[in-house]
């Protein structure tokens, strides 16, 4: 028997799919990670099998131990201490659970708990807390299961409510919606359900409040999918869901009357059964609690069952820990990410930001952007900015949301290279570039070379550097470099000053 | 003073351009390999500054020594044991060379050597040959630079000629094209001057015979991308320079009558004023030593310096040393890459090719395909197949030539997920992708789990696989893999028939 001692397998028995995945540990100095390695996902569907009496019938029954017997010859060579199965609302309330639950669990090959609604939020947040960006205010995680809906607010790794509200994107998908029709009443009458129950918990959750919404489950994230794929957002937005998408998205299924008459694009068949129910129960989510805007993270429930395995707490923000993990992975010169990242830091403190919470933002930006330049070094030397991007952009970043991710690669692709192609894109944050491009440039002989004190400044849309002549006159590099560098900000219509101090 | 002892510095005074290259040292168990951190080059045509008494003239000089000077700031930390820098043909030949040189030390802070004919040659062909795939039979590498042209016919990493004749692209642009003119009559002129130098080692090159033919200069990159960014090779080369691909370049050049009205996609201004003599020569090597088509490769010089300094010789396949190296580079399972390579070769086998060298070939491409299907997890597990193939088709991967480096980005990218896609690419080679999507699927849970016999064969554009109906019952996941992956071949046209033996 082979045993993966680095390796743990989390299986969920939910009441829309049942899922199983693979992580591998990986230990950096600042703290463990998990990283996903395998996956499977089966649409079992088990709380449609479950009758008014509250019975499973056989056939969804039968798709269940189908679908765990797969997971088990998976997990063939685990021990029992690197796998945890749970199960959620509908093996709570199914009568017929406990017969059920043997034959899955000789199936599997591994013991499946039933987890209680607050032991499901309890995992949701773990997993949630672990791969959505550290922020110094509160959570809200809001997860929309097959059957139960936990709702979470948290701080850090701690949370503060949990609560498990019995409504789902399956049930609700079959009481409201149950053969596939859509219409303007029917859709009302579901949002208002989702929203009666959600009132039990909103007065004492709006009034603990929170900064940030995040949805957390397969129905999160397919939402965010259809209304990114489609361009339903609000203006601006590019990830995740608005409450103008969720319009939109809704506009579009009311107009199709039919859930199997929807054209959208990214809509995957198997999420067609509940998606209306889902979209109903997230409409509601958002008009009961106020929200304007969520981000979304998947895997929450398994993620959080891998870490709590793990057994570790984490205390570190993930992102410092993630940024020093791929330091490691991907042979990062440490000293050269530290000289530039503290030089484009320095740069920023001058030409100074009122803001504080800005400010700090953009110097962790400048230091993970420094240390993450030159990843795509491990593929090759040439293009290796472009290389960095993409790592930056489709790498999994415990911690960093996609929109994080997104403002990082622009940063990294920006830092060398000729600025034309950059220019044509929005949002480019040319204060951030500047100074990680200078910082980059006169640090291109990688030692300590005892710089001379440099004065940079703003002018117009563009910069000053000043630095003694002296010290230019000795590197004639780095002298060269700048008034490339000058030509290049002025091809874009910013002035680049260098001034020579001294005689 | 900081010193990088795994870190080496090529600097290269060529006639057309001085280029320096910092090489970072790889060790893995099959041998050592260079990859290139970092790169300068300076377009200081120091050819173009000789004059008819071959004496340089003060403004090449002094774009010489400025140049340099940038190059020694590069270079400030390193010790003289990791640099070598080489001058070639223009300062073989200009009377004053002694009095650059002694001010061009100065400025780059180490010794220059001026290398012979021979040397030179020597050194472009141990920088091709850790640089262009492995070949059975014998290799041509030329190398026109801009004052000479180094002709080498080796076998492996032993050169077997070595020949350096007094063509360039500047001096003949000079020559044939002083103001740029292009015409027809001029051009073949400056063919038949190459021609003419090239008789004289012709009759002793044919004799010896090469399989491969390589250009290893910026001339030849040069020429190669002009001729496959406007799509000018013969029907179905896609990289690398084919005599029609030259033919069609030279019709354009003729019609725009001067290289500066030339309007070209990938035409670099600092490779203009050489263009012209870069192309008769080029022209006179393929119409005099009879050649068809040329593979190309960067760097050759540099690179043969930098192997030098290493100062050990590879006697392994380089594509063998960057496959294990990237293995470990990206962490790769081993066992698992062991695994599936032995798997899609024992089916690939069983399928049967007569032709072996394209059988031996093959198998090679299924093991190396296997050692890297997994690189993109080093991404991240979502899509990581694509990831795979995108380090595979943009990594610096020495051994490897960009068509093989497209074949196998090929293979990872169709190792695992849907066929319909990959089904509109051309050229897809779907033998190669059953074996390796079938050894995938069967080893999904990494381990030596006691495969049973497994029969495959071909039938029509499709396939059929033999296993005991026996195992199958016992491996649900594998089974229901192979019904998904039947589907996924039919969807495409293509039968796949799973038969169960046994009772």
């Amino acid at each position: 028997m082979v045993t993966h001692p680095h390796l743990l397998a989390a299986v969920d028995l939910g009441s829309n799919s049942f899922r199983l995945i693979v992580g591998r540990v990986e230990e950096t100095p600042a703290g463990s990670q998990i990283y996903q390695v395998d996956a499977l996902r089966e649409p079992v569907r088990l709380g449609g099998g479950l009758s008014k009496d509250k019975m499973l019938d056989r056939a969804s029954q039968v798709r269940g131990w189908d679908a765990l017997k797969r997971f088990g010859e998976r997990l063939r060579d685990f021990h029992p201490d690197q796998v945890r199965a749970v199960a959620t609302n509908t093996l709570r309330v199914a009568k017929n659970a406990h017969d059920f639950l043997s034959e899955a669990e000789a199936a599997l090959g591994f013991p499946i708990e039933v987890i209680a609604g607050r032991e499901e939020a309890r995992l949701i947040y773990a997993g949630a807390a672990h791969s959505v960006p550290a922020s110094a205010g509160k959570r809200l995680v809001v997860d929309i299961g097959g059957g139960s809906t936990e709702f979470i607010i948290g701080s850090h790794y701690t949370p503060i409510h949990m609560e498990s509200l019995y409504i789902g994107c399956v049930s609700h998908s079959r009481q409201f919606f149950p053969a596939g029709n859509v219409d303007e009443y029917t859709m009302r009458q579901a949002e208002l359900a989702a929203k009666r129950e959600i009132q039990i918990i909103s007065s004492e959750y709006k009034g603990t409040g929170w900064d940030q919404a995040i949805g957390s489950s397969g129905t999160a994230r397919a939402l965010a999918e259809l209304i990114e794929a489609n361009g339903f957002n609000d203006e601006g937005i590019t990830h995740g869901i608005s409450r103008g998408g969720l319009e939109k998205l809704k506009r579009a299924l009311i107009k199709a009357e039919n859930v199997n008459r929807l054209k959208l694009i990214a809509l995957k068949p198997d999420r067609v059964p509940v998606l209306a129910g889902g979209l109903s129960i997230m409409l509601g989510v958002f008009e009961e609690l106020g929200i304007e805007y969520a981000d979304t993270t998947d895997a929450a429930l398994r993620l959080g069952v891998l870490y709590d395995l793990l057994g570790r707490s984490q205390h570190q923000d993930m992102r410092t820990v993630t940024v020093e993990g791929f330091k490691r992975r991907y042979g990062v010169d440490a000293a050269q990410a530290e000289r530039i990242g503290e030089l484009a830091i320095s740069f920023y403190d001058q030409l100074g930001e009122p803001d504080e919470d800005l400010r700090e933002e953009n110097r962790m930006f400048l230091a993970w952007a420094a240390s993450l330049h030159e990843i795509g070094l491990s593929i090759a030397h040439s293009a290796y900015h472009k290389h960095s991007a993409y790592i930056a952009s489709n790498a999994d970043m415990p911690g960093f949301s996609r929109t994080d991710q997104a403002r990082l690669a622009a940063l990294v692709l920006g830092h060398a290279g000729k600025l034309g192609k950059l220019a044509q894109a929005r949002d480019i944050e040319w204060t951030l570039l500047f100074c990680l491009r200078l910082a980059a440039l006169l640090s291109r002989r990688r030692a300590d070379v005892g710089l001379p004190g440099i004065e940079v400044k703003r002018a117009g849309a563009g910069f000053e550097v000043h630095l003694p002549n002296e010290w230019v006159a000795n590197n004639p590099l780095t002298d060269y470099s700048l008034v490339q560098e000058a030509m290049e900000w002025e091809k874009i219509g910013r002035p680049y000053r260098v001034v020579y101090t001294g005689d």
